[in-house]
């Protein structure tokens, strides 16, 4: 096999229409920020595990590297190709089966290709709830969400997409097929390779099917709203809510005043509350086994309570479900704003939830004494220590050029604030290529070597993603891992 | 360094107090259940991480390996050295320090050789609670705990040690110190190293600090005992108890009649409730975040509803803490009665939930047609899937003798039958070495092969507990690993 016979035999093996070339490309060559365009050799739509497996042998030979891509949703720049036109897209979008559901088990096994939401809705369907949710869930794939980990809203009480997969079905780099979907919640037969392979970001195998936890649905679902003064009454408010509901806190969002300004700003019919007098605001979800009732009963007294301490100034319970999401739509239309208002600066950090407060009064002085009159749009799940630290341009400024001129400076200093506080660079969007060179930085060094000695192990001709997480290092023939070149 | 001089490398290192060599290793040199004897060379206690590390390089320029062992509790002979009297015992007794508790963070970070009971004492004066509880308490170290992936009564709602734990440090096989005791709930910046490790058995590296999750401590924790016709009705009574209680449902353990007849008869001042009348009892615990009161009428809900179903004939909810722990007393003392027995044969399986009745009926069928009148003693942690299936031999034979004869041919049945349910032959003991010619009949080899190459990558010397979960297979000299020879 060689490259020019590639595309051939990728058609023989998953048929000619499923085998996209030239400008058929286009919408898997750029990626959902539409930050980057790549441009591909091919794009590949296996319809099968085996399918999958013959691509990844085929591209081995040929030595033609692999982009695995699923709903194409991250943001980190981690599923499209680099613009050498050499490599593979193997989209794994066509592969959507449920195969099966076991509610005695509380189980589900499923094709890496099934969007999330769909998957949620099956669930639902069987009385159960599959917990993770986040905001491209109507168009991202389980294959990408178990990929990068993926966090959303209801970590807090269900942890990352890790923690809700109890089995996987892996192409490996070879080809060979690794096959764990038996849905056993305990299993102590050697190494933890499931937990390897989620998160690695398609550099160590292709995942083609995953067997997920559903847990009981809920008798009821609450949200509610609250005022307070400061982030240090927001994790004093959190560790409350924990004492009180314990597992039934499903949800534990933080938005600042700035934040909420800008959906006021550009969507006033959605009626923010409580913005303008306040600092902070909270969004908290219970969710209930016994009833709304029994729900109700157990925020008002928990709300109370962090009143009377003087943690909440004011607070609402949603009446319904169309005024609980109503209230969800407000934290969500936070990044839409974010847009509307113009160009500006992301990050996606956690720190220990202990120094939160202290960790966002630092980097708010760095912040604004390296660029005066910036915007902290700073909210995220409290819950998890995860912020969505962001910067708006100062108001009326140029917001291109602010953030063309100021974009890598804040990026470090907020990192390096992050370091400090002994917190992470990327709490759940990922390393991708966007964070690949920033990575060096804050990790340990040894770290970083394990990471690199892992793929070299499992995929040595690293034709898997190459690039992203990892810097690519060329092989020395002694086996050694060389010093990056012209990468 | 040669074997010669690594014994006053060792002292030197350490302090000569801490290198026990000879009739004092003894306590080190055999198992918890004191089948297997080993030889050592010398037991080291480093009493921090960096006389680990210096122990290991040591060790590793000196080609001699290294059985790192914590409280010596395990059941599968994994931390006790070989015969030859070359391996070196590194225990991680004398590692004993709470290093921090954060209780805003709901974390602590602990040394290796902190004993468990200890820790969750620590946690308990804090306001917290740490969940993992398992009948070695008293003695495990956390570890250990965390190197075997250790389960327990309260897997249910808090997960394995692996669930337990957001971060490690680890002495690598080449003595560097790989540290993450951050305490996030996210970060996604790479591979899953720390999972890597939880699990590995000290295959991969030596555990020398974790940080740990806590959790609020409960309002009140209740226990009930439940009368049942049959297994099928326990799996219902336990999706019924998911759907109920959710979260606050902390433990569902099953017990036969044949396991509750043995506590009666060697135990009888524990008065064993409702088992003459009854095939199976369910132990249930319930932890509430309001209040005893609330989790009785939550338990009586429940109860009724089940008598209702017909899958519960009889049921008491504890009236206190001491009914409470007589219940605990009597699912914790089946294990002891069957030694009062006489020997026995031992397993620790998983199947899926759903499968666990027809998994039973077969599998007893089975193994009455191999050995007419052997007694299953059948209990577990019904709530994972994880089955204790023990067998005590036929009442009035010699049970040496039994034992000797049919325990081979037992196991291959029990191990054949769990394999067609799609099941685990180790579900939370591990490998070790009792288990590691068994594996590869029954994990696919391509797990086996991946298991090998993360092996080779991390401890090329093959010098961390060698033939611990994998046969140690020698390495040819083009890297790649041949055939097991005379092992």
């Amino acid at each position: 096999m060689t490259p020019d016979n590639l595309i051939p035999a990728l058609r023989d093996i998953v048929g000619p229409a499923h085998v996209l070339t030239g400008d058929d490309c286009a919408e898997y060559e750029s990626d959902w920020r539409q930050r980057v365009r790549g441009k591909a050799l091919c794009v590949v739509r296996p319809g099968s595990t085996a399918e999958v497996a013959a691509v990844v042998r085929a591209c081995s030979q040929a030595g033609a590297s692999i982009v695995p891509q699923g709903g194409n949703t991250g943001l980190v720049e981690g599923s499209v190709p680099d613009a050498s036109g050499k490599q593979i897209i193997v989209s794994l979008r066509r592969m959507q089966t449920v195969r099966a559901i076991d509610t005695a088990n509380m189980t589900m096994t499923v094709d890496a290709g099934c969007v999330l939401q769909s998957l949620q809705d099956v669930a639902s369907e069987a009385g159960m709830l599959l917990p993770l949710s986040l905001g491209a869930e109507g168009s991202c794939t389980i294959g990408g969400n178990l990929a990068t980990n993926a966090g959303g809203t209801q970590v807090l009480r269900y942890g990352n997409a890790r923690e809700l997969c109890l089995g996987l079905e892996v192409v490996l780099a070879d080809g060979q097929i690794w096959e764990s979907l038996q849905g056993l919640r305990k299993d102590n037969t050697g190494y933890d390779l499931r937990n390897l392979f989620i998160g690695s970001e398609g550099t160590l195998g292709i995942i083609t099917a995953a067997t997920l936890r559903l847990y009981p649905q809920p008798a009821a679902q609450l949200t509610a709203w609250a005022a307070l003064p400061s982030l240090q009454a927001a994790t004093a408010l959190l560790a409350l809510s924990h004492r009180h509901l314990s597992a039934a806190l499903t949800g534990f969002e933080v938005m600042s005043q700035e934040g909420l300004k800008l959906v006021d700003t550009h969507y006033p019919h959605l009626r923010v509350p409580m913005w303008r007098e306040t600092m902070w605001c909270v969004l908290l979800e219970a969710s209930d086994s016994e009833s709304e009732a029994h729900a109700r009963a157990q925020f008002e007294h928990l709300l109370e309570t962090a009143m009377e301490d003087g943690i909440v100034t004011d607070a609402i319970i949603a009446e319904n479900i169309r005024q609980a999401h109503d209230l969800w739509h407000i934290r969500e239309s936070i990044t839409l704003a974010q847009a509307a208002e113009g160009p500006n600066i992301k990050h996606d950090v956690s720190v220990p939830i202990s120094r939160i407060p202290d960790f966002v009064a630092q980097t708010d002085a760095q912040l604004q004494a390296l660029a005066p009159g910036l915007r902290l749009i700073n909210f995220g799940h409290l819950g998890d220590g995860n912020l969505h630290y962001n910067v708006q341009p100062p108001a009326g400024a140029d917001a291109a050029a602010f953030v063309a001129a100021h974009e890598a400076a804040i990026g470090d200093a907020v990192y390096q604030s992050v370091h400090r506080f002994g917190g992470s660079i990327s709490a759940e969007h990922g390393i991708g290529s966007l964070k690949r060179d920033h990575l060096p930085h804050y990790k340990a060094p040894v770290a970083l070597q394990l990471m690199q000695t892992i793929k070299q192990a499992l995929d040595p001709q690293r034709l898997l993603n190459p690039g992203r997480v990892l810097a690519d290092r060329p092989v020395r023939s002694d086996g050694a891992i060389g010093v990056a070149h012209g990468h």
